[in-house]
């Protein structure tokens, strides 16, 4: 399927990645996540946003200011990379696309990463983070949570989790290219493992090894969001790309919350790449679904 | 000598990479600009700064625009990593920080890296962007070039290759702990080996192996800055830290243009690392020197 030459920019940085741990299986976490900082290199600088570092619930953050935004609403943004590698820095180029798409701001949050902190520190985080923001003044309904991969299925658990501590619930929920079965049962697993540049079964396993610490059951519910009723859950819109070896995750959550009456909404892109809106302001692949999204959420 | 804690997130990140290169000798030149990315780390976000990606002159920069600068000024920024490694976006938020103090925006650029593209393809690019910087309208003495490390060599550099060329000059040159002297004959680079947690004889041996590719006689005076007479050369600022190894190449520029008549000004900051400014927003050493920056600019 053809897509554009700036879109493929993302799949060679992958390539890059995955020839990289092949050549040195022994790169350290450290080397990982310096790696991994590279995925801000794809999206370019979305203009007439500001930023400002803080702490947010004990939590570091960035926030993404847009000119213009409506400071009422805030987007709860976690980063993917596994629960393990990731940063609100290498996604502040991406969040503030997606703030500045909605017209709201963002609190782009650097959660304790795995393995030095392993499941559940990073919903302890963002459940840390949403309490902040409603001690703030921020009304749920103007909160949304938002993550890509690892930071996708925190999006959602992280709801998940507030339903359970009986606190009002977000207006929304984003998630790119969610990473949510522990278990690893998607059948694209194998059936896109010939297009994912990135996201393999043995680096699954490496990454959910570190996350559940050998402590935590692939199936517990707060780690694995498929296993939850969704009644009740806010209005989720879910992307991914064709490529990817985790688009069954995104088609089982649709279908799981389809089920329980949730208004949620399903785009699979033709071609694209692992978390491909990381493109945002330079494939029109990634702009184009960012500008869906916003119509979506303008819409609720 | 005693420095803040926050300073010390700066040594504590170099003595990581030195760690990180002694633990794995054979880190690749990828690996080692993506851990050098890093360097993006200490600097807390600017506040109330917005960025633009662009091309200027054919080179890739991000615009730093602090809300009310004068746009009729502009910084033309050189980020260190001796000629090979670091990146515009590692340096982002510290040009942001010096573009907001001294009311101007700034132009960082991405130029070509070594070994790919050895000297002088450095300088052909800032040649290139200070065209641009002039064919957009903006008047030389309004124009300032500023850089760390190598981007320090560059800064200088440049402005002699301008001279060379017959352009106007700059008004104004800024250099963090500028690395200038190929043939690594300053002093301190022995009587500092035990203070400065990243900059050694050997790292810097191994980074004009690259930069000068061979071909280069490390006594050329457009590799070598301190190879010059500096008759004519613009106002010119200074800083750098007390435990560096490259504290003489900071001296003997100064001595150099003092020498020649130039309005020169040397600031060694007492216990501060290599690029201690890169510390902006988070250590009271950076923004205090920042702010002397800006104090020296306004007067002249």
């Amino acid at each position: 399927m053809p897509i554009s030459k700036e879109a493929d920019t993302l799949r060679a940085l992958y390539q890059s990645w995955t020839d990289q741990m092949v050549a040195n299986p022994n790169l350290s976490i450290l080397n990982l996540r310096s790696m991994f900082d590279e995925w801000g290199q794809p999206a370019l600088e979305p203009e007439n946003v500001t930023y400002k570092s803080d702490h947010v619930g004990g939590v570091e953050a960035i926030w993404a200011l847009p000119a213009g935004a409506d400071t009422k609403r805030v987007i709860l943004y976690t980063h993917g990379g596994g629960f393990c590698v990731g940063s609100a820095d290498s996604h502040r180029k991406m969040v503030g696309h997606l703030a500045k798409a909605l017209g709201v701001t963002a609190c782009n949050l650097h959660y304790r990463r795995a393995p030095e902190h392993p499941f559940p520190a990073q919903i302890e985080d963002a459940v840390a983070a949403y309490k902040a923001l409603l001690a703030k003044g921020f009304d749920a309904k103007n909160i949304l949570t938002a993550g890509d991969s690892a930071g996708g299925n925190l999006a959602v658990a992280s709801v998940l989790k507030f339903r359970e501590l009986g606190l009002p619930l977000p207006g929304a929920v984003i998630a790119y290219s969610p990473w949510l079965d522990m278990a690893l049962r998607g059948k694209t697993l194998e059936t896109n493992a010939g297009t994912d540049a990135l996201v393999s079964r043995a680096i699954l396993e490496g990454m959910s090894g570190m996350f559940l610490g050998g402590a935590t059951d692939p199936l517990n519910p707060l780690a694995n969001p498929l296993e939850n009723d969704f009644t009740g859950f806010p209005p989720l819109y879910i992307t991914c790309g064709s490529a990817e070896t985790l688009q069954s995750d995104s088609e089982a959550l649709h279908a799981k919350a389809k089920a329980a009456g949730v208004k949620t909404t399903l785009s699979v892109v033709p071609g694209m790449q692992h978390v491909f809106p990381s493109l945002a302001g330079r494939a029109p692949e990634a702009d184009q679904e960012i500008a869906r999204i916003a119509t979506w959420y303008r819409a609720l």
